[in-house]
């Protein structure tokens, strides 16, 4: 079966899906985006993943393409479609196309929307939590409002790049007082020697996640202890456990930083309970919508 | 007659130039791109346009598309089937069409490219200039590369709107320390009461214009001194004239910052007087070509 994306009002074949040059996406990387997690048919957290989408729009002043009743109806259309019960949701919206100029356009246009689904391939995500992956350090030098979910993404390529380069699997960014921010497309964390989970509070400097959000409640549920504030790379390398979350990896754990080992050198097993709880709170989540 | 474009090895017309919703450049904002003037039919300063495309496409390690002698080509062949003769040429680069993953492909994939022009009006720059334009300065909160020119210009963006929301043609930007870094797409100057021109050297906090290396050359041949260093805001304020400069507008005087009027509130004496020469040394420079 050929794949189908959702395109500006259209179901199109996947091979011509395409926008205008002078979209402000492609031009001016004047556009946000979410992605989301299918399983069993369902979009996993899909209230929190829209009101994010609300929040970005909002602070870029784009306005909605569609209401969002209409969105979630397109959404399960495109999933329907390609016939994907288990995988990732992609979502993009830009400002539209309009005469290139930096300033937004004088006459508002129509917000341009793009919305593809894939199948994940659960099973090499689960060899990867199995073994555990590595990441190296680099510089955030992104700007100042990686708050919101904007398709300007060339930092976190080039992080993740000089971690393929390095044989690692992502990067985790360290700010000008040497406290991680995040990963290139994820959120870090330790457990400490004490049990503790340690996360940075949102702020500016980070893009908080709808998979951090919930790993924050299912720690709770397990009565383990979140301290919400930065760490340096140093600390990292010296907890208990360390792991990275994200929509994609849902709770991911980190084996080594910067070719240190951490801990055990071994996903850590407060990291793996969580990981099994997230995972079961995702389907009994499922089940009862 | 409608406009044509150059998209990926086709000339095509303006309303149908697309590309594939996975280009690099549209999610991930994995590309790089350049502005030129054409001014009776030559491509002003192109070889140094063309110099600094290849070290933006060096830095982010994006192979070149086809070879520049070809690029040159489409460059003309662009222009001739538009009939522009006077006006802007837009070309942009991206790593190309990938399956979305922030690491660059591992089978490398062919670079995008998309070539446009546009006539310019060149009698309402001209009247600009004539008044000279405001500025407001805002913060610079822009990532550590802007010495690369990529189309990431989300930040750049906003600086602009919040200058047109307030009234004013250009947002000059504004490092942690106070210094301005440069305009939203265009480089700062000023004119000390001395009749020294005041402008910031090249570093990672600046896009080093074409036209900025011209006005210095422009400088040198009027004997007026350069001197490279960052100014504040205050001393902007208090100089005796300020103008931007780019491809676009050339050289731009600036009457108003923040509200406060430079010098007279109206374009400065050696403001104009490089204008003119920069325009004469265009126009000559073309003649020789």
């Amino acid at each position: 079966m050929s794949r189908i994306a959702y395109v500006n009002g259209r179901y199109v074949p996947f091979a011509q899906a395409c926008v205008h040059i002078e979209d402000r996406g492609y031009q001016l990387g004047d556009g946000v985006y979410e992605v989301c997690e299918i399983r069993d048919g369902a979009f996993v957290d899909e209230r929190r993943h829209l009101e994010r989408l609300a929040r970005s729009l909002a602070a870029l002043r784009i306005s909605e393409p569609m209401p969002f009743a209409s969105l979630r109806h397109v959404l399960r259309e495109t999933a329907r479609r390609n016939r994907v019960t288990d995988g990732l949701l992609y979502l993009q919206i830009t400002r539209g196309v309009a005469r290139r100029d930096h300033g937004f356009p004088d006459k508002p246009v129509k917000p341009s929307l793009v919305v593809t689904v894939r199948a994940l391939d659960r099973k090499k995500i689960e060899a990867s939590a199995m073994a555990g992956i590595s990441v190296i350090s680099v510089p955030d030098d992104r700007w100042g409002r990686v708050d919101i979910k904007t398709i300007g993404l060339l930092p976190n390529v080039l992080a993740r790049q000089a971690a393929k380069d390095a044989g690692a699997k992502d990067a985790w960014l360290v700010d000008e007082d040497g406290f991680v921010t995040e990963g290139a497309s994820s959120n870090a964390w330790l457990v400490t020697k004490e049990g503790v989970l340690l996360t940075r509070p949102s702020s500016n400097r980070i893009l908080t996640g709808i998979t951090m959000t919930v790993i924050k409640e299912v720690a709770a549920s397990l009565q383990i202890r979140v301290e919400e504030r930065a760490f340096t790379v140093a600390e990292a390398k010296a907890a208990a456990e360390a792991f990275l979350s994200s929509a994609t990896q849902t709770v991911m754990p980190v084996v080594a930083i910067d070719g240190s080992p951490v801990g055990s050198g071994k996903p850590g097993p407060v990291t793996m309970r969580l990981r099994e709880a997230f995972h079961r709170r995702a389907e009994i989540g499922l089940r009862i919508i």
